[in-house]
């Protein structure tokens, strides 16, 4: 049958939990995202309960106007999830019993030492034809159905409700098959950066923003930090025919990237995709030394962002969270002296702490954190926001005093990229 | 004229920053809250870019099928800000200058010592008879319309994007405004749950399910656990009188919960709103009790999770993340002998993990995680998901072996949960 070309998609989220604004839609936000990456065109993102008429009616707009729809919940085991019923109608396919999910589905009970019950192999059914995608992160498979539609072929695309099940179900099955059906190739390079606000970093490209027209430039702000994304798109017969040649006074993309680099290098610390946390493991790995924590304010966030790294055991040797002075004279030997005499929140503190806790854990490099994060705790001499971070790296200290805007979540985040960046600057040797 | 009654409503977000993910949709998830407290059955939630056709289409699509339109974004100055403009072409209604309007902008600028611009003047053009709302956050009014569609009165309240104004207007503006408008009200119980499967736990409910009127059930299961919410509509005028008597066999809201408790009671943690991390920080609270964690395999997750909460100093000691074997022999004192014996991932090493901590930071009851998440370390009698989570409170000691299926991220999840369910059940008495 004639391959689906994809240059357009929607999203349907179902699920009377967002209509009522009990759980906020992360899941679109992601899926929008990739869509974007992916150079697919998304003009609608729709949010619908669990109820038959209004998702059949849901789907078959969203059929009509897009190439792609992808659906977000509706596929657990219940009465009132209907996705997979109202895909196959729309559709127009018969729901069959799918043998490996039913087999996955048995496995995953008696991985976690369960039994399933009755309405669990209903999650088994899928519309005849259907491409499934194995959850491994739960019980419900998705699903992409292709079919033709007003003569047309369009598809819809299944995901489970849970974001970890849907994200993991995206990366691993959803992308690669969109990316053989998007019409254009995209080649994406981001240039990460910290210590630069996005206005002045908007501001050293002005000129390259504005006469942008293949590759393109967008600017990203997630607090603390600051991230261009170059995008290039590129003709997908032929991926090295780049058809912004014909396109007049337009930089490649290395060239962009390049001519960043000479503006603004000093504040990238990634070209690439990965986090902060990542380069850090991978540089301790390199140098084959170890890391060790100690967090007041922040309160186990550095850890456990850290913690997230498959083997980063190999590095990570441990941390102190001091949330009590206790703790921190107990496990880190910060001196009652040094609390009393500049509080707990302080320069001396900090390096305190750093220094005791790669002695206590045996570390080459230890981070610490010690700050006010509010809503309760500033001062006038120490306002709510107030962050010392201090490094221990062979026996060289260094601390530095961040004031960080904003509401506690918002000062706890941007502390912990703060903490891995020095870090990064401990083990790139870029302190001054 | 006759007064228009709101019982359902649509939320339209307007922005390309919606559709290509830059931005959350944190608007919708409010307003769509706001709607469920005011007893607004909301059936769809739409985002749709500054497309003049595509936002025409998708206002009269949510006229057509809704009492309330609300839509947020669109009402800058700019040439892409279309909204106000389009509300006026579907409720049939020409823009006029708005003199109070106009009088605020040139206000909000002299305040800022600023000069407003030509197109500033835009912003106060507003459809013909609209309840115009003030912008306290912002130069961009808002406006409510009321008008005929299909013989029918509907209404479109146009909010600014940006969510501090978009909030602002709500509380002042709107909410006074639909709180005269609506029919009825929502009244909400949520039923959280831990040990017992979603679809386990709706096979219990079943019969009550399937002869749901008013109130209604909706269950729905996150990673670990599941909540059901049981919805009531009562009339507005006698807030006492449940029009669901005339609904025969229904139990009232009260009755079903008690129907449920009957059934469920002992997975039952909490019949509100509150997190479990909540639930626990107050009855640590309630007690004046101190706590403390060991973390190995969660490195960090269950402190940062309890530290996000304000105030939580108060009881919170701190925690020892013992990624090592030498921090849990240092720092928890675990000895030699256990870890050689048993290994790092056993009863006897979580149970030394959790009277080390208790001892070491002087807490009256200590939380410890130790396992295997994965994706490599797991074995023939230990594979991958295999956590033990232990406590100690007041000298007694209890551990409890977890096999919890999925990747990495969702092992360290769930096990945050466990970790945090057995301080629950110590702290509310409730272990056997």
């Amino acid at each position: 049958m004639q391959q689906i070309v994809i240059e357009s998609a929607e999203i349907v989220a179902i699920g009377t939990e967002l209509l009522i604004g009990q759980t906020l839609n992360t899941n679109t936000h992601y899926l929008a995202n990739q869509l974007n990456l992916l150079g697919i065109n998304a003009y609608y993102q729709t949010v619908v309960g669990d109820n038959k008429e209004r998702l059949e009616q849901t789907l078959r707009t969203a059929v009509s106007r897009s190439d792609l729809v992808i659906t977000s919940g509706g596929l657990g085991p219940t009465v009132d999830d209907i996705t997979m019923s109202l895909v196959a109608k729309v559709s127009n396919r018969p729901l069959v019993l799918d043998k490996v999910s039913q087999k996955n589905i048995q496995a995953y009970f008696t991985s976690s030492g369960r039994v399933p019950c009755q309405n669990n192999w209903k999650q088994a059914m899928m519309p005849e034809g259907a491409t499934v995608m194995p959850n491994n992160n739960g019980t419900a498979p998705g699903a992409i159905v292709v079919f033709g539609f007003d003569g047309q072929k369009k598809a819809i695309a299944c995901l489970p409700g849970p974001p970890d099940e849907l994200k993991l179900m995206f990366e691993e099955s959803l992308f690669p098959w969109l990316e053989t059906k998007v019409k254009y190739r995209f080649k994406n390079r981001f240039l990460h950066m910290i210590g630069i606000g996005e206005s002045n970093a908007e501001m050293a490209i002005k000129d390259l923003i504005e006469q942008q027209v293949n590759p393109t430039i967008a600017p990203y702000a997630s607090p603390g930090e600051v991230c261009f994304r170059l995008t290039e798109r590129i003709a997908k017969d032929s991926a090295e025919q780049n058809i912004s040649e014909n396109e007049s006074n337009s930089l490649s993309l290395d060239q962009l990237a390049e001519e960043i680099y000479q503006r603004l290098g000093q504040y990238i610390y990634e070209d690439g995709e990965r986090t902060l946390p990542e380069i850090v493991f991978d540089l301790l790995k390199e140098k084959n030394e170890t890391i060790a924590f100690a967090e007041s304010c922040t309160a186990g966030l550095i850890s456990a962002q850290f913690g997230e790294l498959p083997g980063v055991s190999s590095v990570f040797k441990g941390s102190i969270i001091s949330y009590s002075n206790e703790a921190k004279e107990n496990l880190l030997q910060v001196t009652q002296s040094i609390l009393e005499k500049h509080g707990a929140v302080s320069e001396e503190t900090a390096l305190a702490m750093a220094e005791g806790a790669a002695k206590t854990l045996n570390s080459d490099l230890a981070i610490s954190v010690t700050g006010i994060a509010g809503p309760d705790g500033g001062s006038e001499e120490k306002p709510v926001g107030t962050v010392y971070i201090a490094s221990y790296y062979k026996g060289q200290t260094h601390v530095i005093k961040h004031l960080i805007s904003g509401q506690r979540n918002r000062v706890r985040k941007v502390a912990v990229l703060r903490a891995f960046h020095l870090a990064w600057q401990n083990l790139m040797n870029k302190l001054n």
